[in-house]
């Protein structure tokens, strides 16, 4: 069972990771919690290297070309492996989040960069994808407090562009897609997103 | 003018290229003379990366989007600003060595790491490619010296492939690339590529 949240900066995954790791502990299950972009040793070297501010400006092409090396390595050596050992993964942002953010943010179409990225992995798509949508003044005023990163520092067109990208591909795959508010209070939250999950782990048990 | 040095390693291009540079700047071009992976500080970032043995094994998908990236910011940063302002580039390696490389000796195909590579530079190909022609065993004897990259290592199978992929792109594009036998003379090598690169130059100058 593979896992994704979703959602512009600020819409509150970690918190809600958190709460899903540990209700799917709860309930028996090995949860591997990772993050995107990268969630292994090569990945988070990526990761330095794309979102450092020192090498702005990066081109709309290079920085899509990274994450998807990034999330190429994330998968083959982190995420197939924990699935093939039978755990649940859960990922703070996968491969929507190159849709939105190069594909819609960035301009260079969604189509191209959704492509790429599926050779990238090979096709693993998630079983469960939770876009926790938040509009980008709201995502803003609540990473107020925390340094942030040339993702981050974008305008708020590119997070509304970004935003509408995560709700198109949600309208798209309706089967794998949660949608939910990410201002609603968390404990609420929370507890949809776990029976989401446990509804679909159930479905897997029966014969 | 664009042109791009292509070869397995210790063909000798190194030597042809910084002859050609010299023949350039003699008849009174500028010369921007660079090389891949690498070529920006990026660019030399992620080379580091993908042929750091430390990071071995690297996935095939993930080597070749690392050096697609790479390319990328090489392009955008450094090549297509010097050729706008009228230097003559010259290269060691370009968008061929992914094709031979990833798409054949790595078993990715060659059709779909060109493509990958067409999009990551913007369509952007060399006027001239010289491609210096070596066997496996003699580019494994003329590089003993020097300590090997992650590339170098590979087996002399894999080589071979990499040999018959440069000489099948070379077959498919007669009129851009110049293929040489590596084993010449370096004099009489450094004459033949010079003569063609000037003959493009000059053909460029007619009204």
């Amino acid at each position: 069972m593979f896992i994704a949240l979703e959602g512009g900066d600020g819409a509150g995954k970690s918190t809600q990771i958190k709460r899903l790791t540990r209700n799917l502990q709860d309930t028996g299950h090995t949860v591997l919690t990772t993050r995107e972009p990268g969630g292994s040793p090569m990945g988070e070297e990526i990761r330095d290297l794309v979102l450092n501010p020192a090498y702005a400006p990066v081109g709309a092409r290079t920085e899509a070309l990274l994450f998807a090396a990034s999330r190429s390595a994330h998968v083959e050596t982190v995420i197939r492996p924990a699935l093939q050992r039978g755990e649940v993964v859960v990922t703070d942002r996968y491969l929507d989040s190159s849709v939105a953010y190069q594909g819609a943010g960035r301009g260079l179409g969604t189509a191209v960069v959704r492509d790429l990225n599926t050779w990238a992995v090979s096709g693993l798509m998630p079983d469960l994808t939770v876009l926790l949508d938040v509009s980008a003044a709201t995502g803003r005023a609540r990473r107020s407090s925390r340094t942030e990163d040339r993702m981050e520092q974008e305008s708020e067109e590119f997070h509304d562009q970004v935003r509408q990208a995560f709700l198109d591909l949600a309208a798209q795959s309706p089967d794998r897609y949660l949608v939910l508010p990410a201002d609603s209070p968390v404990p609420a939250l929370a507890e949809r997103i776990a029976a989401r999950a446990q509804e679909i782990l159930g479905a897997r048990r029966l014969p």
